[in-house]
């Protein structure tokens, strides 16, 4: 086995992410000598201890970073300001400061105002989840074959970048490195958007059935069904997602809008080459992301 | 095993819902004592008969529903006027036409001018299907547990009704029963406007791919996915239904329009209030959906 990346790797938060992060970690050995977790809510904490999540159950989120030399923040991007009040006069000198937030430019805001001298910021997303969480909804496996996007910063130290990639390749991930604008647009089209979408398209079917009084979503096999698996996503990591990446989702939402429009009036006008090309980009795509083993 | 419910069943079309009923009917042996094929493309029915989909396997459509005491229209319902035009003169008195077309109001008003005195029209739509078509697509358990709408006219005959219901129960559905505006107002909800989405959001996505330069799609685990799924379906089918369902599918883009563009101005003023609302209530269908087991 190889020498472990961290000597001493505090997890802040173990929900989804963080409590596949501790699984992997534990199950290979060669990511972090020794694992601390630390959490806000103490039933959380009792659970990631139940479930052997890591060698250290620490309250105090403070002493939880100390002589630490890697800290991974996973919680929701909105405490990330407040989170870093709390750790950031705990964090010793070399350690790296890493997260797992879907948004980066709010995260860059956040973490360094208040970033020590000597301390290496690296933040990082795994492009990863699935429609549950909490410390019972992880698996070692949940980054396996996916992308980890890497933000460094314009003065980012190489070799802290470096392990932050290597901790993402031991845990089964592709790597991609992306300045945090690039990221926020991408993330905001490919996940962002089909989330606000999901979350839409149920409240007006809602309001169908209602005004209908017919069990709408009794027939909703062939389509909505897609839709509503991502709907059933956790309110506040996809509410401070949404607030904190609200410039490109809200660019995302009208580029998205101004096509179905299009879309909308080729339909209106009977315009059949234009909604067959729709469709058959469409299909294209499709076809593409199995090529890429992403479907 | 019960008497079969029809003497000479005749499918006209064999893709994915039209083979799959061949499959369920011939594994049943008491949906019809004899199925009859027939289709436009020589292929096809070749590959119907390579597949044992049929009884007889008839190229000459007017030849192939002679007889017959039901006709199941399989086909897009962009070809329904056409095809009823070279049925019509063919049809056996007392024979029930049925069909399996994603919007009723334009089947209504394709098929009814011309049908003949003594043929019983009973429209009717299983909500099944997957994104993939053609006679090889088809399996005998795609109807199981799906619902199967139909939409009987005002002078429908009652025995004529009950036994599409019955072919359908015996295909593995659950009935419902519906009047034709309301059942494409519905589908327009759960199948043909997410399905609008999906064509969309693929192309709307590749744009950003090709300005940004980046491989957009590589990142598509965690939302986009789903999406995608629906948009890889049959090209001829969704241009029919869309241009088929006009009226209700632009009502229900507008409806949907109208509540993401609510979320997005919520995210632009950060009301955080608002948008958990939006995602509670995405959740919360999902559960439904869980608990109808549709999901």
């Amino acid at each position: 086995m190889a020498e472990p990346l961290f000597e001493r790797l505090c997890l802040v938060g173990i929900g989804l992410i963080g409590s596949s992060i501790a699984r992997v970690a534990r199950k290979r050995g060669d990511i972090a000598r020794r694992i601390v977790v630390t959490t806000r809510r103490p039933e959380t904490l009792q659970r990631a201890r139940e479930l052997g999540l890591a060698d250290e159950v620490e309250p105090d989120i403070g002493r939880a970073v100390e002589g630490c030399d890697c800290v991974v923040l996973c919680v929701p991007v909105g405490v990330y300001a407040q989170v870093m009040a709390q750790i950031a006069p705990h964090l010793a000198k070399g350690c790296i400061l890493t997260d797992v937030g879907s948004t980066k430019g709010s995260v860059v805001r956040d973490l360094s105002p208040l970033l020590p001298e000597g301390v290496h910021l690296v933040p990082a997303h795994p492009m990863a989840g699935t429609e549950h969480s909490g410390p019972d909804a992880g698996f070692a496996e949940l980054f396996q074959g996916r992308y980890a996007i890497i933000t460094p910063l314009p003065g980012s130290d190489p070799a802290a970048v470096e392990k932050v990639k290597e901790m993402w390749r031991r845990c089964g991930s592709m790597i991609e490195t992306l300045d945090p604008v690039t990221h926020d647009k991408v993330v905001a089209m490919v996940s962002h958007l089909p989330h606000l979408i999901a979350f839409t398209i149920c409240g007006t079917a809602d309001d169908l059935a209602e005004e209908t009084k017919e069990a709408v979503l009794n027939f909703a096999a062939s389509g909505f069904r897609d839709f509503t698996r991502i709907a059933g996503s956790d309110v506040d990591m996809w509410r401070d997602i949404f607030l904190n990446n609200r410039e490109a989702l809200l660019e995302m939402l009208a580029r998205f809008s101004e096509d179905a429009h299009a879309l909308g009036r080729a339909v209106r006008y009977g315009q059949a080459d234009f909604i067959e090309d729709r469709i058959r980009r469409g299909r294209k795509i499709r076809r593409e992301l199995i090529e890429r083993k992403q479907a």
